[in-house]
């Protein structure tokens, strides 16, 4: 009796045990990678002198850096559409949609492993596909076949039961779990979802809730393939992909979490966390400046459908800018199709690029001190462009309800058609290309903004470093390494990059890591949160960091900080965070004995005061370490590559 | 017998003779603004203390920051709908489209004066309203009811005769113009079109030629107000504000233009100015890597519809990356309804918000060293956003048939229908806001990025001053302050725009005028041609620039040079020019006495060398200069304000 988790695990898994805790690794069928991590994880997987991809399929999809604001960008997607070629994968040219959603429409397939450098990869697990967000560097090794290495995770029943009333929306599902769990809540676990209420989730509603559960934390989250799932492929086209997948029944699960979908209302995370939740109801009248529909959170058609819905004859209030971004083409055209777009525009809406676009601070920044309602997943502090405004995250009928009031308003109070989820789409795939046949004969196209990785120095057994920042809980990758559309364009230069590291924590970081000749992190719990960007660990690789002391890691950092040869520690006695100060001198001895103890003794040299840290890293992880980082580790083993 | 210009100058001539080259002042019936210029204007209307602008209709339109990429341009934005509220402006807000699009559908009138913050306000003429660029400040006056002062220009006819071939656009009948009488060729002049070709030419076809007049450097471009203008504004549902308007026959005119329609071949404006026109034949086969459809060139429902008559049922090139950008809501919602949208999504368009967009260079730029086409009106060098990027300016037509081909290709060989112009359009007002009936009780809304206009202080009467840059021809106001993405959202903020000058023409020129009290700036022939933008005069005279000397001035530029209290020389003998060197330290001594005599000797220290400068500015012109710019002599006038 096995649940929907250990099935897939053990139908790929290639070392370890499925015991709670233990390292394990796995085969991966599929890939995905997005423009902003794309690049580096290409340049790492070009470094390999694997020729083709060994996967059974990779897709580079280019959905952030739509902008285009110089010439850095355009040189990236032509990098990328070359690599795509070269190497057998496809190719999703701008303009193709949101990574997610179009990966879900097109490519996805219950019963297939899939990771991706994105952090909400989980997406595509709504269709019972096991689909895990990943650093670059990890998603460039399991193109070149290597599998991947995971802790095995705690699963997590989640027994949905009843139905969502009017007005309650599958977001509000998620925001729920998001206030019972915490954005800590689902750090080494995987959330299964399971219940009565499975049967009237369609295959959008439940991706909105594998897509956000990157949120918690969770290493993934999964809904079973069924009748709805099957459905869902044949209206794309694919029901040749579908394959039925369940838990067996009184399969059992570490733990489990029960929500009764008819008692949910619709709710709100306020600023500047996913997880500080209140309902709508609490929220109803605050004045809103920006709506913003789209993500790849609440993009696909039924969401988009659902806020036409609402303002199909009105008008946005005048206080409102009102933004659109579709998930797709797929979905525009469909829009089109439908008469929603133009309702849409008449109601007011600006109809912005089928992309990522303000959800990852790639324009519509609010005014100072502007109040956003956004039916995205995230709005950590300064990730839409604006420090002083207050993004608050919402259901695409929160969202419409509350453009034409100009208030925050609650939809169930309004009377609106909300099935949309059978109607047929529209598929054109002329913008994914297919790799070449002649890849020998295809140039790379490397631009000047593409610059070489750069790779760390092993590791020695003796460190004397600087506290170079003292941070708090929670602190996202978007601190440590800034989207937005400033410092996004930089993502194939880490030199440049390097510049923002912290800009909002701590000002010239950079010149202080420099000054010092690098140095040593210290944070609270849950350091690295967020989105899967390798470059929150290469950026501060760059500056000579070797180190970060924290209370706990997020699971994807942590994999990029080995990966990049930088040490993660965990205070054995958390109340030793207290005693450190920023600047304090740290000295680390005896490094190597980690492979014999995964505690280490720090002295700080400041203070006059020792106190013990933990490193939970397999030997491998430590060999990556003292390699200087997995690129050299794999050039050490191999002689070269 | 009077020609139109005639007509139209007389009936709202305030004061002056109307004979060529005399100052005159006329009457201003209407006034635009948009956002890049539109919150310095404001500001100085603000400055003026008058309660309710003066015109009948001013509108404040929101095209060009749209991207918000920071708080700024929210800030902005929020600012000028305010104002306009407030001051009994109509206000357009972002989403409703580009001014001279909207304004040409919605509200210019034959008959009626209209100056606009942008160069191509013109666009509005191919209805017979004499439409004319400002600076921000004379918009400002005009608003407050001052009457526009200029220089009674040369009036040429510009005989149109026979028809268009297929393939074959209005747009080359004005890149045909720009190669006969290059991007100087109309300085000093209003080119009024004529003859038998008329008949055939839409109200958009006409506004393509009126909007690129800008780029021969022209006052204005007008067309004569008839039965295609009576329909149009049918169509528009304001057939009321049609007069018929035209030259009295035997009118007579300053110069004669010819070109034969029948002659001509589609064209392209090749890198990096207007007027380097080849035909699509020679530079047929070249490799694109982008194509833009869009700007207020070439966005109307004809343009983009003649573009989607191409893509259907055709794909993009792999290489190509294909943007469009509709001119207007109208025009976005025409084009869903007759399926031209999903004809471009499904070719593999992006659509991009109906803005300026790539034109001003607010992203799309193209990679490093690429080929881009555009429908846009300027290719000034950087403009893009990419300083290695060749930018070709070409028709709707060219750009679909190069998109699909990959390299640049003659839609003359191609089968499509190009009759479009006379199907009913979608009215929706509904972005267009009226001002407050209560505007006492309007707060302005003024956000960080909002600071005070600085002012400049009286003119002495002997200048010693290093030539802190020496200059070429044709240097555009994109040269002196760049438009794009990075530097564009500081237009209401001069201490930081003031960083960027001359960005692309000498490294740290603010500096530069930093530490030698500010300078005086050397040029060529053509002297501030292109974008009417105010910062290209304002952002100079707070780094201290108190003198231009060149050959020749752009009119608009030259008239915001006077506003802000810079002297605008030229020399008497052109070869004089030859003789001074970057730094040379000039004395200009006695310029109190310009109003007896307008000739002044000046000084070269370095060279030990004396030359003379001829400043061609009325009493009133010299009275703003001597009072540091307009506002002080306003002010000064007024007592306070």
């Amino acid at each position: 009796m096995e649940n929907l988790t250990q099935k897939l695990l053990k139908t790929h898994l290639v070392s370890g045990k499925m015991v709670k805790g233990e390292p394990i690794s796995i085969k991966i069928d599929q890939t995905l990678t997005q423009d902003a991590t794309g690049t580096m994880a290409y340049m790492q997987f070009e470094a390999m002198g694997v020729k083709q991809v060994k996967t059974e399929l990779s897709v580079s999809y280019v959905d952030h850096n739509t902008l285009q604001s110089g010439y850095m960008n355009a040189d990236d997607h032509a990098y990328l559409q070359s690599v795509a070629s070269k190497y057998g994968i496809y190719f999703s040219k701008a303009g193709n949609g949101i990574c997610h959603q179009v990966h879900l429409e097109r490519f996805a397939k219950p019963g297939k492993t899939l990771i991706g450098s994105d952090s909400h990869t989980p997406t595509s697990s709504a269709i019972g596909c096991l689909a895990i967000g990943a650093g670059g560097l990890d998603v460039a090794k399991a193109m070149a076949g290597i599998p991947y290495r995971l802790t095995m995770p705690e699963i997590v029943e989640v027994r949905l039961h009843g139905r969502l009333n009017h007005g309650v929306s599958s977001k509000d599902i998620i925001l729920e779990l998001l206030r019972k769990l915490s954005v800590k809540g689902g750090i080494g676990r995987i959330f299964e979802y399971t219940g009565d209420a499975l049967e009237h989730l369609s295959v959008y509603q439940r991706a909105t809730i594998t897509n956000m559960g990157a949120e918690l934390g969770a290493t993934t989250s999964i809904f079973p393939s069924d009748e709805i799932t099957r459905e869902f492929l044949k209206r794309q086209g694919r029901e040749k992909d579908y394959v039925e997948l369940k838990a067996d029944p009184g399969a059992t699960y570490d733990d489990v979490v029960e929500i009764h979908l008819d008692t949910l209302v619709p709710l709100a995370a306020c600023p500047n966390s996913p997880d500080a939740i209140k309902t709508i109801q609490e929220l109803e009248g605050t004045k809103v400046d920006q709506v913003a529909i789209g993500s790849c959170t609440n993009s696909g058609y039924e969401d988009m459908m659902k806020a036409a819905a609402i303002l199909k004859g009105k008008t946005i209030a005048p206080n409102v800018s009102l933004v659109v971004s579709p998930g797709s083409r797929q979905v525009l055209l469909k829009l089109i199709e439908s008469g929603a777009l133009a309702t849409f525009i008449h109601a007011g809406a600006r109809i912005l690029e089928s992309a990522c676009g303000p959800c990852i601070g790639m324009g519509q920044s609010p005014k100072s001190d502007g109040i956003s309602l956004r039916t995205f997943n995230r709005n950590f502090y300064g990730r839409s462009g604006t420090l002083s405004a207050g993004i608050y995250l919402v259901s695409p009928e929160v969202a419409a309800a509350s453009a034409i009031q100009g208030v925050i308003s609650d939809p169930s109070k309004l009377e609106y058609e909300d099935q949309f989820e059978k109607e047929p789409v529209i598929i054109d795939d002329s913008l994914i290309y297919a790799p070449s046949k002649d890849p020998e004969s295809v140039e790379i196209v490397r631009g000047p903004n593409i610059k070489p990785i750069p790779v760390n120095t092993p590791m020695p057994d003796q460190l004397e470093k600087k506290v170079v920042i003292k941070l708090g809980n929670n602190i996202t990758t978007d601190h440590i390494a800034p989207a937005g559309a400033k410092v996004l364009p930089y993502r194939s230069n880490i030199e440049k990059l390097s510049t923002f590291v912290f800009e909002n924590n701590k000002e010239h970081f950079d010149q202080v890591c420099k000054e010092n000749h690098g140095g040593i992190i210290v944070a609270k719990e849950n350091y690295g949160q967020g989105s899967s960007r390798e470059h929150a660990a290469l950026a501060p690789m760059y500056l000579g960091i070797k180190a970060v002391i924290c209370c706990s890691f997020a699971r994807i950092h942590k994999a990029n900080l080995i990966n990049f040869g930088i040490l993660p520690l965990t205070f054995e006695d958390p109340e030793d965070y207290e005693s450190i100060e920023d600047m304090d001198d740290l000295i680390l001895d005896s490094i190597h004995d980690l492979y014999q103890n995964r505690t280490l003794e720090v002295y700080n040299v400041t203070k006059d005061k020792y106190f013990k840290v933990h490193c939970d890293c397999t030997d491998e992880d430590l060999d990556m370490i003292m390699a200087g980082g997995a690129l050299n580790y794999i050039r050490n083993q191999q002689g070269t590559f």
